[in-house]
């Protein structure tokens, strides 16, 4: 059990050791804290390993200098010099935050980075702002289009938030695919089989294998098959690579370099690491900010009060169960699995940092 | 048999004979045209009966008098002044173009229109402009979120159009359901049961029966269940309902009037009648518009050749089945099915004009 303030802690000392200045490291602590703090430990101090690895490799840059390139009253294109992903977000969802400011709407494609954390962070930059934030990103290739067996996307997240007035803000934040890649590896490492339409075999076959994607299988698109809607997932996805990549410059689809440093990088065509879009929307850019929240309530308080279903007790609205995650370990610590204490205490001792007790 | 010419004119006719301008009739009739040539007949000549019947109810304005009622740089908010929805969409399009010209992107909110045909007709009306085209709409309540039984949402769309250089542009327009409410239809009018993971019963249990929704049932979001990511299609559509109907100060959920006139309008909350959304991105407000087109060819390119499950002689890119359709279609004619040509002559005897041969 660790407290959040400990992990940040010892994660900026881990980013610092690297040689990133204070500054950024503490900008990369906050986002895997974040991640720890939300439920979403699949992007959290599970991944510390990922980033050390990709520097040992020399294939991350620790002293990024992150500019914008090109742009107009509304949009900008950012590269991220190939720096921590969390660096180039956080500094686009800036920007698209102050061009909202002024033309009501920011708009910022970002280009040359790496892999991010969680993609509602982001777009929850916006929400203090009153704003609405949208963030999206695409990855490392796992799944395939419909009625293909490549893997040619990622499972590109789409976040968005919205804020509310009373009521806590409207956060979605999901992959365009059925399930994240991580709980096909928790999977596999209890030896289960996960359920039909989440994965295919190398010959488009509906597979129930966890570890298929060792043996050429690949991740199936929201929907799982073709008749439940899978060409959908195929657009959703497509859309989120194509705004990320096409319009900052960066790798798509199948050339997105990997985040991890035991898979090599792609050759073979233009584009520039990992790509990232990002949005916000200045709520009076449309209507008076406290009318339209109070009308967010209004909305808010409509579809949670809706009938469950009978083996449920009550409708969610997104974000509440991250909401809620966040509240009790703020208070009761977060517990790290073993080996991901074991994984800590090695780049720990390798780099001369103290963890744990 | 008929030529889109002729069905085009018929439709002229029918909405002029309403009482709209005849420049507001080749709008309105320019969608159910190409709604019937992208192979979208749900959306086509099988709807003017209910244009028909809701201005026979008194509840459509043919003399709208569509106008800007907020802006900023790159942003509108349009009311539609209870017109057909194409009337409003195509505007609120146009001012999102414009308004992409000068501040890089354009977004317009539109707020008291009606359903407006298939969105992806105004997503592609950037195309020409070398701009990407985003279109959403809310739409008549028939769609539960996760976990709740309660008819909340309608099948709120997405169409997004990208363009290419030689390659025809990508253009996803797709539902937030894993099937579209005509399908039910045309499965109940056979006598056919649907596959499971499109509705459920009153009380939330899986459905096979398409006309459920006379019985309580409810249509289910993108992923059809909880294990495959029902929870990700529910943030979708409600994504796309608070973007047109809060950002516009249109009906949200469950309060969006309905489209056909023999269901009544829900009293109760704020709002005014059906919301959209539109997006322009002028894609030089990023990189240059031929080199980013260019990748785009090799975006279509590198999906289009990725490699065909075993089953599959191809894979295809969002607005290839479309435009296929749409091409076949201009040459060999558009058929009407017996029930949809003796609606559309019962229509035409009541407006004294002609129809069929």
């Amino acid at each position: 059990m660790y407290t959040h303030n400990y992990l940040f802690d010892f994660t900026k000392s881990v980013f610092m050791k690297m040689g990133h200045s204070e500054e950024h490291s503490e900008s990369i602590a906050a986002v895997f804290i974040a991640a720890e703090l939300r439920g979403h430990s699949s992007h959290g101090m599970i991944r510390i390993r990922d980033y050390y690895e990709l520097w040992k490799a020399g294939r991350l840059n620790v002293t990024p200098v992150i500019r914008i390139i090109h742009e107009s009253p509304s949009t900008a294109v950012v590269d991220g010099d190939n720096g921590a992903g969390m660096l180039a977000a956080e500094k686009s969802m800036k920007i698209a935050i102050d061009k909202a400011g002024s033309a009501g709407t920011g708009w910022v494609a970002t280009r040359n980075s790496n892999h991010f954390g969680i993609a509602g962070y982001y777009a929850m930059m916006a929400l203090k702002e009153d704003m609405a934030g949208i963030c999206i990103t695409n990855a490392n290739p796992l799944v395939s289009p419909t009625f293909s067996v490549s893997r040619m996307m990622g499972t590109n997240p789409i976040a968005v938030a919205i804020p509310a007035l009373y009521q806590p803000p409207f956060v979605a934040d999901f992959a365009t695919t059925p399930i994240a890649r991580g709980k096909l590896a928790v999977a596999e490492k209890k030896g289960e089989k996960v359920a039909f339409g989440f994965v295919q075999d190398e010959t488009g076959k509906p597979s129930d294998d966890p570890s298929i994607l060792k043996t050429g299988g690949s991740m199936l698109t929201l929907g799982g098959d073709r008749l439940h809607g899978s060409h959908k997932g195929y657009c959703l996805s497509a859309i989120v690579d194509i705004f990320s990549a096409l319009f900052s410059g960066a790798c798509f689809g199948p050339f997105v370099p990997p985040s991890v440093a035991y898979l090599p990088v792609r050759e073979g065509r233009s584009g520039k690491g990992t790509g990232h879009f990002f949005g916000a929307v200045r709520i009076d850019a449309f209507r008076p900010a406290d009318e339209f929240k109070a009308s967010m309530d209004e909305w808010i308080e409509t579809f949670r009060s809706s009938k469950p279903t009978e083996n449920q007790n009550r409708v969610l609205i997104p974000g509440d169960p991250e909401r809620e995650t966040e509240e009790r370990l703020r208070s009761e610590g977060i517990i790290l699995i073993p080996a991901i204490e074991n994984d800590l205490l090695s780049i720990a001792r390798e780099l001369d940092i103290d963890f744990g007790v």
